[in-house]
Formats: C-alpha cells, structure tokens, sequence
C-alpha cells in the first residue's frame, strides 16, 4: 500500500450527503477525513489538459469512499475472477450504458432513470460470461447481512440489495470450461474491498474479473485511472480489458489509447513490432494447430465513478461519453460479439452547478479520457499468462515496459 | 465530374430489391449498369485494412443509387447550407443514433426500428441550427410532386414522405443571424442530388451543410469516404464536421482521425505546429476583442449509408458504432451541447449472410473507420473564410496540404 494521500472534495454537499465526511452514516464506511484543500499539492505535470491534475492513487479509489476488491475462482484449470466496486454507505448514484451487441448483464435495467431505484451499494464486474453473473449473489447476500439496500421492510436485513453486474467471456481459458465465478468469488471480492481502508490502491493486471482476459491476441486485465478537474470533481474509471478488437496498432506497435492523449508516444523501434507481429502469428498457429483459438465473443466492461452530484440521467450519459474512450483504446469495438458495458456511480460529494452544461461537459469528457487511460493501463499491467492452448502474452512481453 | 467506374454489386439480392439494377423501378434513379463483378480492378493500396479496397469516389455515391446534393443559403451575411441525401428510388431502410446532448432533428422517431415506417427516400442534414429543419419541408414537397413516400391513398401523390433531419449551429457564422437554411434551400438540394448522374463525386469543404460549418476553432465543412469490404459490401460516410471539440491533437498538429488509421501520420514540424497555435490564439484574441467568440453549441452530424441488406435493427446497430469513428476523430464528442446525429441509409443491394455475425461485424466496424476517415477529408478540404468577427482559418492554411 502506497501512503495515503487524502485529496478533499471542493464544494462539498453540506446537506443530505450520506457520504458527507462531517456527517458519516457507518463507521466501516466513512470516507477520508477532510483537510484544507490547500493541504493537497496539486500538479499539473501528466495529466491529460488544462486544468486537470494527476490523484495520489491514479485510481478508482480516488473517488473518496470507493472501495474495490478483486477475487478469483481457484483450482487448477481456472482462470477467471470477479471484481467488485463497493459504493460508500448509502450507495451512489448509477447508471449503465450497453453499447456491446452481446451483453452479459444483470439489474441492468433498475438503472434505467426512469425506474425506482435511486442509489446501489455495489457493481461488480465478472468473468465467466454469463454463469459468472452468480457472482452478483454472493455481494447480494453480504449487502443484506449488512442491512444494505433497498429497504421493503422494518427489520434491519429487510432489505433487497440491487447489484448491477456485467460478465465478460473467458470460458476457458485456464483450461477448466466450468471453473467460473460463483457466489461464494463475489463474497470474496466484496469481503476484499469492505477489508480496504479508505483510499487504498487497485491492483491492476491479471487479478478479479482480468484475471482470464484477453486484449485482443494479447494478455488483457483490470486497469484504473483518475483524474481531478480544476472544478475539484474527480472522475475515475476501472476496466476489464478482454476486447475483440485490439488495443495495438498494428502498424506501428504503439497503444490505440495512447494517440493524442498528451505528448505523443513513443513508437517501439520498427524490428521490435516486426518480431512481435511475428510471434504473435507464431503463437496463433500453434494454439490453432492445437486445436484452440481465441473465441470470437469478447467485451470490456468499466466502472466510472466520479464524487460530483451528478442526476441519474446525467450519470447515464456519462456512461455514454466513456464509450469514446473505448472507442479509441479499442478497435473495432461495439461489435455484436462485444458485451462492451460501462456503468457509472456517483457519489455526490461535490456540488455540479445545475444549468452549467459547461460544468457537465467537462466531467463526461474526463470520463472518455480516463477510461481510455484505464485501458492502457490494464494492457502494460497485464503479464503473459500460460493457457491451455498456448502462452497469453502481454504487450510488455513483447514492447517492453 | 471524374470518369465513372461503376462497382458492381456481389451477390445481388435478386427477388423484392427496390434498387436491383436488373430491375429498376424508376428510370431516372436507376443505378449503374450491372457489369461482371470481374470487370472491376480491386487494389488494396490504401485501404484501411486486410480485404478493405478503395472505390472509384472515394464518397457516399459509391453506394450504388445514392446521390448527394448540396445548396446554400444566398445573400450577405450568409455562411449556411443544406445537404440532401437522396436514397434510390424505393427508398432505403434507415436508422439514426442520436448521442449529443443538445441535438436538432425531425422525424427520427420515425426511425425507431419499433416504428411504422419502412424505408425513406432522403434525409437532410442541414445549417440553421434548429430553424435549418425547415429544409426538409422543401425535400417533402419535392418528394410529393413525384409520388415518393408512405402511401396513404389511392391518387398517384397522395403520399407522406418521411424525411429525417438533423441540423448542425451555424448561427451567424456569415454576419447575418437569420439567414438560414429554409424549405427553398431544401429543395435546391434535393433538386442538385436529382440532377446528378449515377456515381457522381461529392464535392467536399464549405458546401451544404458545411457551409458555416467550423471543427473546433478551424473551418469546417463536409467530408465524405468510402471502402469496399471483401464481402462486397460497399459502406460509405458523408459528414458535416461542425464539433465544438477539436480535430486536431494540440501536442503535435495531426489530425485525431489519422491516428491509427493505417500508416503512421506525418507529424507536422514542431515549428509549424507552434506558428499554428499562435496565429489561432491571435484571431481567438481579435474575435473576443470584436466581442464575438466560437458559441459553445456545434454538432457533427453524417449519414453512413450501404448496400447491405441490413434490416432496421441492424442498420441502428451500425449508426452506433459509427458514432466511435467520431470519437476517435473528435475530442471532446457527445457533450451536452453538442447534438451528434449519423443516420444510417442500407439500400439492400448486397446480402448479408442472416446469422452470421462476423459478416455484420464487418460493416459495423467499416461504419467507424469511414466514419472517421471522412472527418479528416472533410478538414482537409475546408478552406479558410472570413466571418464577421474574423477569419476561419483552415487547418491547410495553418499546416499545408
């Protein structure tokens, strides 16, 4: 654990905040404590525009009161994990946007705006395809020992937890076609982010629900980015990287999401992608001669979560805007192959003037970048990986770090 | 007008095609005669990617049927315009995704694939902000004098003509806040695609709807791009780039949409770069000091249009991923106040094998790319104009051709 470095919301909503640091509602989940806002040193140095400053942890933990554990299904032959986000006490704000054409998802449609539920406690992210959605089970059953959820009764466990979830397909992969997250990974995962003090980095790469994710032929994983706005607000995003599509330009080596992020990056030497096309086709022939080969059926799903007290409606759009960054992290996306899926939390801590669409702008704007960033991220995390058909190599393998 | 070069459709759908040449249902919108699918040399330099071949036009009008007309709005102080996209006889099955936050249509509702309307005989993109709407009034009556739309009686013109359109802010680009697109401007447009000839050329830059079209701080306008798949399927993209984010990567010059799309780009020298950044800060000094400034409302919007038989569904399908092109050739996209619309036109001329997604993934993924591709032509073919509060510079101006 790197040394906490607690960043202070601006503006903060002094009022019917359930995550209000003045006020907290449970003692296990009260966020950082408030300083001065002058107390955090602010750089602009790395980070992606004008006005906007890179966060302690470069994480989805940034956003105060967040909390994130990973788990992954165990025994020979599995390869596959679960992700879970823990909201603060009281939940946030969520919504979702499906954009892929062969989602994997569940409680997808409480988020609706237009629907009852107005805040969750939990997002958890999973392999194992649709089998893996048993995962949002076992964080049900941990919310409601907890009393967490939506109450529809007067006993303190009278509640029903709505546990957004979205799967990604990695069948396979370790070699066991069954070994998938159940309910007893997504207790795990969620015991592992309720076991986080405030503020904790995000293990990123081959762990949770990255654990058997594939970047297109390469190793993919869980990557996570932050950013502070000059308006205080901070976004945020954590992905689980296993795109159809690829995140390498395959004419040049370089990260799709590294394009026009900020200085322009640096291009592996030509005879360094040469051997790497090379191997990759190598390692393609060997898993087809043996039979295998990467199935067509992929998705990246993401969790952007930001501290700004944003609507639901405007939450559903930043779920919209944060598929850009897939967009130009990932090519093709979107495909009906795809599951590709993005769910927003909002905490509500700092205050978005209400008609300044300027003031929203530039949150769903941070939340294309960061999300984009998450991905490149999740690739130069993950390390090559033995399957059964083959070796899973990571771009670092190949490019190096 | 460039020496035609007919592409022939692959595997024609033979049975109930509006649009089959071997059985044209109107003369004058006939498409081009069907040759032998050998008689056309298909080259893969330049094309985007494995199995991708550049088309004759390299525009919307390779899609065989479709034709673009262009007019503008006349006078002094007039800096706007309409564009029609005009489907073959029969109409087209069409679709539209709409993902800014503050867009300007009419009769998209129309599209929903839920929706009583087949097929459409235009669409119109249009300057005029939602005033230029009006523009398809012109196409409607247009339409109605030759008897095209949903039939609703037994007389030879007692049809409804259903024109969806979307319109980009131009608002006083030209001096003049009220000389806009109206329903004559409409009719001159649909008049000029009518009296174009079967694959035509589309001219690029400061026409029809990109008239008053700007992309960021530089002169926009319309672009248009198109690839051959392996399949056959034609996907082209007709756009008018009118983004109040940038097109142009503020570290190093290039184009956002060149990032990736093949080749590495040219960086620009960093001296020309820097000039660039300097002479754009001096006009945006010269127009707040004339107390104009760029408005805060713009809207890319296009019309990716095929001849795939591509149901309703399928085509909403491709009007979304579409939208990825955009996000990677225009950052920040989608935003509250812009009001990013593409249609989708599918002329059906070409079968899509039925369960076979990897064939509609194709198509889906093209949408993108050309998408892309035509933004990047479209600021490539902007020149510099002079408006009221000052000069649009072009980015050719600033970085050369």
């Amino acid at each position: 654990m790197i040394p906490m470095n607690p960043v202070d919301p601006v503006d903060p909503v002094d009022s019917a905040d359930p995550v209000d640091s003045a006020d907290p509602v449970g003692s296990a989940d009260s966020v950082n404590p408030v300083d001065s806002a002058d107390s955090v040193n602010l750089v602009d140095s790395g980070a992606e525009a004008p006005g906007r400053a890179p966060l302690p942890l470069d994480a989805l933990t940034d956003v105060a009161g967040i909390r994130v554990g990973h788990a992954e299904v165990a025994g020979a032959g599995a390869l596959s994990g679960t992700t879970v986000v823990l909201a603060p006490e009281g939940g946030a704000v969520a919504a979702v946007d499906v954009r892929g054409g062969g989602p994997g998802t569940r409680e997808t449609d409480a988020l609706d705006p237009r629907n009852l539920v107005q805040r969750v406690d939990a997002v958890v992210l999973t392999g194992g395809s649709a089998y893996g959605l048993d995962a949002a089970s076992g964080v049900m059953a941990w919310l409601e020992e907890r009393g967490r959820g939506v109450r529809v009764g007067p006993g303190p466990t009278q509640v029903v937890p709505v546990v957004p979830a979205a799967a990604l397909f990695d069948l396979g992969r370790g070699g066991d076609w069954r070994a998938r997250p159940d309910a007893s990974t997504g207790r795990a995962a969620v015991e592992a982010a309720a076991a986080t003090g405030p503020g904790e980095p995000v293990a990123e790469g081959g762990v949770g629900a990255g654990t058997g994710a594939m970047a297109g032929q390469l190793k993919g994983g869980i990557g996570t980015a932050s950013v502070r706005l000059a308006s205080g607000v901070t976004v945020a995003a954590l992905v689980a990287v296993n795109a159809a599509g690829s995140v390498v330009d395959p004419g040049t080596g370089v990260l799709f999401g590294e394009y026009g992020a900020g200085e322009p990056p640096a291009h592996p030497p030509a005879e360094v992608h040469a051997a790497a096309e090379r191997r990759l086709a190598r390692e393609r022939e060997a898993t087809e001669a043996a039979g295998g080969g990467a199935p067509p059926f992929n998705t990246t799903i993401a969790v952007v979560a930001t501290d700004a007290d944003l609507t639901r409606a405007q939450a559903q759009k930043l779920a919209g805007t944060a598929h850009d960054g897939l967009a130009r992290a990932v090519r093709p996306v979107h495909l009906l192959t795809d599951g590709d899926t993005v769910f927003t939390l909002a905490t509500g801590q700092v205050r978005v003037p209400s008609g300044d669409p300027a003031a929203v702008n530039e949150i769903l704007a941070a939340g294309a970048d960061v999300l984009a960033r998450a991905i490149v991220k999740a690739v130069r995390a993950a390390r090559s990986t033995e399957g059964p058909g083959g070796r899973l190599l990571s771009y670092t393998e190949l490019y190096g770090d």
